[in-house]
């Protein structure tokens, strides 16, 4: 039986979720069923998946869980690395090496005090080798500069390409917005490194004068969302706009996507801002938003479970509690439809597909949930 | 002063606006006031601008009127084409030519009655020189094949490319939507003429057995909407779904649209129906839209009027009395935007913009109006 009063109750360590209960919901193409699989995690932040089916899944407030598909909500990892637990900063995204099977590394970005002692902070990746519960080896192999002290606009999420670089997406810090602009910081920037941290030679900015060699792209607002286009290969983000203006941008290596002297935010009334949407030298977005929908994350979909959605983009939105989905033709979006409205009911914070091609969600509360998406045709 | 009692009595001839109301919206990047020019028009259809700034507006009816910017609207012009008004049939569209200042040529695409006296009917294309309110040398350039009895899908939009072909677009006559996948007939296709009803010797089937000379692309359903791009020169056309699935296009010499054996079409309780959605050998919409929002006609936007839409399209809509804009990059829809809602508030028949850039809309009513949109940003 199914027990709210006990789950609310329940925060931490090895938590049964109990029967899960579904709802269904229909939509343009597929009948779909949510499942809440797990509840009770502390605003949840980013979901990997094991080679076994487990996942992996961050707490904000600095806690790494193993959740098991039958609801089991593991102690948490232990070793994981201090983070500034914050505003918007914490504990953030999560994924597993390419090679997990092989060397168990675990890669996990996070908002990091100065190590100086120094009040400012910055988003930090740092990877450990995940062996039984404990991270082993743990080792800082990002750090963004500078430190900073604000507590908005951390980013992030860690993407492999299929090349084995690492992206990591980073956020302009909010009062430190003109810094996306220029290249000796990593405010607003998504980087691409190697996953000991080492810098690509080939970088965009490698070897130049007053650039950072790590950065990929530059002109970034706060860039939520991450995913490798599972036929280009080419990475895909989504970031906030200001109030209005979150935008899909297809990163170009050394290219400038705008922030903040190019936007198309608009004002809470829905007037434009002073901004200018097209400025020379800075790259449209591929798709924008306006009203923004608060976008998180973003997949590729590309499962069995929903035959009518491969190849589509989900773009999942915290203050809209949505997913949209982008219907593409290669790279060009012909559509849009919004899912699961009414059916999530929290912010998403997270999407992933899991391994059995069912979509994942984690919502962003104090009783956060992991949710299974499936489908419920006939 | 504005008289409304007047107007709605006011059904032809001569008809004075009085000073026009004006209602003012905001958007995302403008503001704007609808202005109405002219009402008591019999469900206008078509909208061409002559040389000198009037308008030439079709009533479905069969009547072809001048209508002023100052709201005076003309008496009818004589010697129009004889149309069958019923269901979804009428006068449609009108299109001037684009020597008309030298040649006087107006086009008009309607049903026209089987001239061997059977019952079917279909679209068909004549021009006449505007001499005065006199249409001379009147003569049909184009006659849809078969003659067949329907009242529905007739189409049609006409359109010049810059080389001086004109494209007619076409509908599948609904109960004869099959046809639109074969090419002995013109049901479900768009065509491409000479402004004397000439074939172009190098349109795709020119030339080969058992196909129509005239047809340029096919498997569409309903295409009441087409424009040429002002960069590219390629034309655009936007088409009805069946229930939801409606289509903006590019069509390409000698390509099938997939209608009716592929579409994005919805059923009215939102469940997707047999169709499906990729058929090899037909192309994919560019851009579709579920729920349908019943689409009417499309323009370019081009004008000083709005500068912050230029070179995006504008999409009209019927049922759901709005104009749907769509940010371009390159071809690329980059952002929708809804426009004018609860500000026409009758179903929007054409769109075009004026020689002023502002933007002129008529609506599908037996009070059809004359509505001029114009920037009122301070
Ligand atoms: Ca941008
Ligand atoms: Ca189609």
């Amino acid at each position: 039986m199914f027990k709210p009063a006990a789950l609310a109750l329940a925060t931490a360590s090895l938590v049964f979720a109990g029967n899960a209960i579904a709802e269904t919901a229909q939509t343009e193409r597929h009948n779909v069923e949510a499942t809440t699989i797990a509840e009770g995690l502390s605003f949840p932040w980013g979901i990997a998946f094991l080679p076994n089916g487990d996942a992996l899944i961050t707490e904000k407030s600095g806690t790494l869980r193993r959740v098991g598909m039958n609801g089991v909500i593991g102690e948490a990892i232990t070793n994981v690395p201090d983070v500034v637990y914050k505003s918007q900063g914490g504990l953030l995204d999560v994924a597993i090496d390419p090679n997990f099977a092989d060397n168990n590394w675990v890669y996990l970005s996070y908002s990091e005090a100065d190590p100086a002692g120094g009040e400012g902070n910055s988003t930090a990746v740092a990877r450990g080798k995940l062996i039984g519960n404990n991270l082993q080896e743990v080792e800082v192999i990002f750090r963004g500069a500078p430190k900073y002290k604000s507590g908005a606009h951390f980013g992030s999420r860690l993407v492999f390409s299929p090349e084995g670089y690492l992206f990591v997406t980073l956020g302009d810090r909010y009062s430190a917005m003109d810094d996306a602009q220029t290249l000796d910081n990593h405010h607003g920037k998504v980087v691409r490194i190697w996953p000991d941290g080492s810098v690509p030679e080939d970088n965009p900015f490698a070897g130049k004068e007053d650039a950072l060699p790590e950065i990929w792209s530059y002109g970034h607002r706060n860039v939520q969302g991450a995913a490798i286009h599972p036929d280009s290969g080419a990475l895909w983000t989504v970031e906030h706009g200001p109030k209005g203006g979150d935008e899909i941008n297809i990163p170009k290596a050394g290219a400038n996507y705008g922030w903040p002297i190019a936007t198309y935010g608009v004002d809470y009334d829905n007037s434009i801002i002073s901004e200018k949407t097209h400025v020379e030298g800075t790259v449209q977005p591929h798709y924008y938003w306006v009203p923004s929908i608060a976008t998180s994350n973003m997949i590729f979909y590309t499962g069995d479970e929903f035959p009518a959605w491969q190849g589509d983009v989900l773009v999942a939105a915290l203050k809209t509690m949505k997913v949209a989905r982008l219907d593409l033709e290669g790279d060009r979006v012909m559509h849009e439809e919004d899912l699961f409205v009414d059916l999530v009911n929290q912010r998403i914070r997270d999407i992933e597909q899991g391994p059995d091609g069912a979509i994942y969600l984690v919502t962003d509360d104090r009783n956060g949930k992991l949710i299974r998406i499936s489908n419920a045709d006939e």
